[in-house]
């Protein structure tokens, strides 16, 4: 039986990732939640785990009253989180925690040898370096739970790094696709959270309406398969059917496809090398007869460009990137800023940004802190 | 160096071949042809080969007489080929010969203990069971050179049988895809040779209009992956850029892309397990932004239904199919018979036919007197 820890347990991969456990051969080591108390109470009678973290220190009580019967260790805060990454008795962590605080659970999970399915995808964008080192010493693996790079994952099975030409990216264009760049000064908040295929969190929708979320996952894929930046490309694709694909250099292309739901990137990444049942979500090609493909346009998407040159810059920008990111979404959400500033704000960041060497956990946490401030005062709220 | 040895190097598949080879590190061992004296020898002095063998009898004194100055074994006729498949100090047999009678020398390699590139369908089509025994018997490989077999291949590769849910070929449904099945009986020879999307010879082009090569790509499917024949599946799909799928168990599929091109599947297999770069032949996703699907019509295209009986009913079938088939259309291309003959015939042989263990490759031969004789009082010419 696999022993398993999964961060984030009640949110959408976590939920996902439990039912699919359920139907297979997996001995629940730990839960952790942010702060909804009632679906973790929920999971530890389900699933028996050994120990649980809620983050949220004000529900502990809670926690402690309703399982009270059951003999189960109840944790709390960050330092609670940082605690049970640390273990080394399990197989497998799930970190599907959200936002870059997650990265350390990563990292302290890659430096104890423990295997990630890795669906916080921050992790690499701040982290990459970092973790790459850990992941390398102690020779622990790291399994993507996202679509694209499962799908990349998938199409490199059995291959070699250095046959491929390329790994390309499919994303869907999100929901203006099609808007001329002229009209992107109208975007509101509700033209942006609405996404033609994947219902996800606020925070990814909005990623996804401006495309950062394919140039953080170009960032991540950096990082996950060892390849030069000027070998990962991003492909439009509408029907978010081709998850994404790999072009060797024989010109063969090989290709990922399946509903656009996340299930099938959580079962592979839980169950690899092993491949198991999945009672849900089979694809069908009468029903998706069509399959199209464009050219991302690069002017109208701004953030995929300064994705490209955070990476290439290395070091600390793609730190910057992804804090300064955060933080206009988060403004855009809270109507502070427009849509179009999102990338305006995160290009000032960037090109008013001095690379720092990234050697140390510390480091990172630095440039977070230098980068809310800039964009704070920036943004003048 | 690889020492490769060529049957049917003057060909489509033989010629492709040989230009891979030039640009790679590869000794050609022997070369054969049926009757292409001119480029059999042109192909001598260009390659160096130990031996070389043409079919035709009457073009040797030809061959000896221009290879005079050349150090050369020249062989002729069928039991030319035959000493030729049975060397075994060669790594990789490409069999592309063309027809039924290119069976014996794939079995030939594969009891030697061989390696097989096979073009050659027909040999697992009529040999399937002989063949598999030799392979398992002598540890030999067979590597597929067509482009759908290819495909699967690539996308088994790094997976296991065992959690396989479908094989998915596709075809482009060649060239009466759209016609009504009422139009049929209206079909000439001119129309029939026009496919949509490969050049290739007139008896694989009718095949692909009739639709029984997808009929004999299932059997050789099912030999090549030992995989059930009801896990086999046909999607029709026109553009012929996927070039076939696999689904796996938990939902999740894959495929292999690029242009209607022989050249990656002849370069995979003559470089498996390695990769090398192929020059020519980029897929290029925004010059074919639209990819379509259609499931197959078997009635309008019986011959795929005959085929899957063939296979289904086993033994001595599958023979018949292939040697009524190649009847047939040899037969349809001589205005003998009318374009619907074509599966009205196989399917009378097939009726007709009582089931013969097939145990060795004298019983082949026997069925395939026996079908033609059948063929030939039926069809009355």
């Amino acid at each position: 039986m696999k022993k398993i820890g999964i961060h984030g347990s009640t949110g959408s991969i976590g939920t996902q990732a439990l039912k699919i456990i359920k139907n297979n051969n997996f001995k629940v080591s730990y839960l952790s939640a942010y702060s909804n108390s009632d679906l973790l109470i929920k999971q530890a009678k389900e699933f028996h785990p050994h120990s649980i973290c809620i983050v949220d220190e004000t529900k502990v009580n809670v926690l402690k009253e309703k399982l009270n019967s059951i003999d189960i260790e109840i944790l709390s805060g960050h330092d609670g989180l940082k605690e049970l990454s640390s273990r080394d008795d399990i197989d497998l962590m799930l970190n599907a925690l959200v936002g870059y605080s997650g990265m350390i659970h990563t990292y302290l999970a890659a430096k104890n040898g423990i295997d990630i399915a890795l669906a916080n995808k921050e992790s690499l964008v701040v982290g990459g370096q970092i973790i790459k080192n850990e992941i390398s010493k102690s020779k622990s693996n790291l399994f993507p739970v996202d679509s694209e790079h499962s799908a990349i994952w998938q199409c490199l099975e059995g291959e070699n790094i250095n046959d491929v030409k390329k790994l390309i990216l499919t994303g869907s264009g999100g929901p203006f696709r099609s808007l001329k760049k002229s009209k992107f000064y109208k975007i509101t908040k509700d033209d942006a959270l609405k996404h033609p295929n994947w219902s996800m969190g606020s925070k990814i929708t909005i990623d996804s309406a401006t495309m950062m979320n394919k140039g953080l996952e170009v960032i991540e894929a950096y990082w996950l398969f060892d390849i030069e930046i000027d070998k990962i490309e991003i492909v439009v694709h509408p029907q978010s059917i081709i998850h994404s694909l790999v072009e060797f250099i024989d010109n063969s292309i090989k290709a990922q496809i399946g509903k656009p739901s996340m299930t099938i990137p959580i079962h592979y990444a839980l169950n690899y090398p092993g491949r198991f049942i999945n009672k849900n979500e089979k694809f069908d090609f009468y029903k998706n007869p069509n399959l199209t493909f464009e050219k991302p346009d690069m002017d109208k998407f701004k953030c995929i460009k300064l994705a490209y040159q955070a990476i290439k810059s290395g070091d600390s920008y793609p730190i910057v990137l992804n804090v300064a990111n955060d933080m206009c979404v988060n403004y855009f959400l809270n109507d502070k800023i427009e849509f179009l500033d999102i990338p305006f704000y995160i290009e000032e960041a960037l090109n008013n940004h001095e690379a720092i060497k990234i050697n140390q956990i510390d480091s990172i946490f630095n440039i977070v802190k230098q980068t809310k401030n800039y964009i704070t005062k920036k943004v003048g709220i």
